[in-house]
């Protein structure tokens, strides 16, 4: 397995990648290759402590930035981390995998571009795994189609239950489609239609629609959508979450009570705000593409990516590329069900 | 000005919807008609204190409830408490508005089928008060149109900057349209074609594109989408809201520590809810209908009722029917901007 670090992309690069790729060699003895500013790379890992030998750096002299148009960017900006990244995982072969904080557009038609889709496949999507009640929910598409059809998110119900059985483990993960209602006839045309595809699929465990209002139930495994609605829901989640707990916090400190019963309820805050957090989960991957291509979120600290990485490694390790050209190609060793 | 008042409607009638209308007509010696059945109504306020004759009731036989298919409930329920309160604000004349918290469906179908559009309007908007940082955002269409085109969005910033104007005081509302990137070229088919749209609209103060995000910051007085992302957006915040202020709840209790720190910071999470709750902004109306038709939240108690008559109050007062009709149509004393 070849695994590649786009050590330029997200918030925090190239401190927070090199720190996080660090840990994770040393966590899981991975063999990684770090994409990006050779000397700096070099300075930062030279006094950390892993075995050198686990470590290799590929040069790249740009960064593809939130603001480049993603089309534009990974046409012409070819020395870039996200393009030098993906033109050696193509030329590495099939056992190799991209993770990056960078731009999602950017990532999405580098990976279009350079390593391609799978066959069969009608549009790759990003499967964003969100910590639900006790629960690891996977959304998809969480933003790399802002315009779908029906059949587009039929598909992303098998893409996510493949997924979700292999990573999660799980034999029959419940799939829903979000929607304005849970009345079968609720919903905009793209849902209703989508509706009826993902009642007919028989290859998924379909248990109908769910509302925004019950995503963080964990009723569902696997919850489909358009990769516009899944943008918005996912951006809602991280924008209001930060916005109640810090209201939380100034409402707790503008007493003297508040700020003596704020210190007792420190830990339990902190460990609350913990089993939320994206940091957990590691990367989303771009389910469809012709090899492993993990998005961690732009903001992403050390103990983020690695668990990307780590979330990239079994990925890889559970074949999920394979899996998914042999199910959607009618192969053997198709979806089970 | 004539108050019908949807006694039957929602999850907790006709007790509470009852009790917010006694005290909306406590406090703001409104004149009020009950719409529902009239023995349990009567039973009900007849220990109640308030002027006796600032309250009548009229009879209703039948309730239409969220399983009913909204425009077939209309036609057929025609004893219903929404059918019954809209032909009777039919009949009023056009001073008159119905406030209920039953189904959005069946109100919208009942509103058009009763009371009609206002000419000009494509189709009417549900628009959603919405509690954030110091601040009201109109959140606009949040569950009428399921499917949109950027014409319809382009006359909610209209609809929503004149309700805005009048009812909160402010001259210049900013409008943004909610997408998945803040940068122009972003999103969908339609958020770009309404992008377009809603810059070529000098009768609007359009800020551009805003990110589901950072809807809580209050930088936009009105946001524009269409029905089926409002109302995913709408019904995330609330089940987001209860879910984190529940689990920290539970974090918060899990130990001795916590619980003493919990009690004391209650009275600062108390009114920090407050702050957010949907209880305080009253209803949603309903803007292009011609005539004010409010929604209270389904699940409303008392509290909310009063608040939600409170905006039926302003709505006429400010003749926000009127002044719709006025600028849709180019009359004198159109907006002004």
């Amino acid at each position: 397995m070849r695994i590649f670090v786009d050590a330029m992309g997200g918030d925090n690069a190239p401190k927070e990648i090199i720190q996080g790729s660090v840990d994770a060699v040393n966590e899981y003895h991975a063999q990684l290759t770090l994409v990006g500013d050779e000397s700096q790379i070099k300075q930062m890992l030279s006094p950390m402590d892993y075995p050198k030998q686990l470590i290799d750096i590929l040069p790249s002299y740009s960064v593809i930035d939130f603001n480049d148009e993603p089309v534009k960017a990974i046409r012409e900006k070819t020395d870039s981390s996200i393009v030098v990244a993906l033109d050696a995982a193509k030329q590495a072969g099939p056992d190799s995998v991209v993770v990056s904080a960078g731009s999602t557009g950017a990532l999405l038609a580098g990976g279009l571009f350079k390593l391609g889709r799978i066959k069969g496949i009608k549009r790759p999507a990003l499967g964003t795994p969100i910590p639900t009640k006790n629960h690891i929910t996977l959304l998809l598409d969480s933003g790399a189609n802002a315009d779908c059809k029906a059949e587009y998110l039929q598909q992303f119900a098998i893409l996510g239950t493949i997924y979700y059985q292999n990573i999660y483990q799980q034999k029959h993960p419940k799939v829903a489609l979000l929607n304005i209602g849970t009345e079968t006839e609720k919903g905009s045309i793209l849902t209703k239609e989508a509706f009826q595809l993902l009642s007919q699929t028989n290859t998924i465990n379909f248990i109908g629609n769910i509302e925004s209002r019950d995503i963080m139930n964990g009723k569902a495994d696997i919850i489909v959508t358009d990769g516009f609605t899944g943008n918005i829901v996912l951006k809602q989640l991280e924008g209001l979450s930060n916005y109640l707990l810090d209201g939380l916090k100034q409402a707790i400190l503008s007493s003297v009570r508040g700020k003596i019963g704020g210190a007792l309820i420190q830990k339990d805050l902190k460990s609350f705000k913990h089993e939320f957090s994206s940091d957990e989960v590691g990367g989303a991957p771009f389910l469809g593409i012709r090899g492993g291509l993990i998005k961690a979120h732009g903001s992403s600290k050390a103990y983020a990516i690695k668990n990307a990485i780590k979330q990239a490694i079994a990925y890889m390790d559970r074949d999920i590329v394979e899996k998914i050209d042999n199910t959607i190609n009618s192969k053997t060793g198709s979806i089970e069900f």
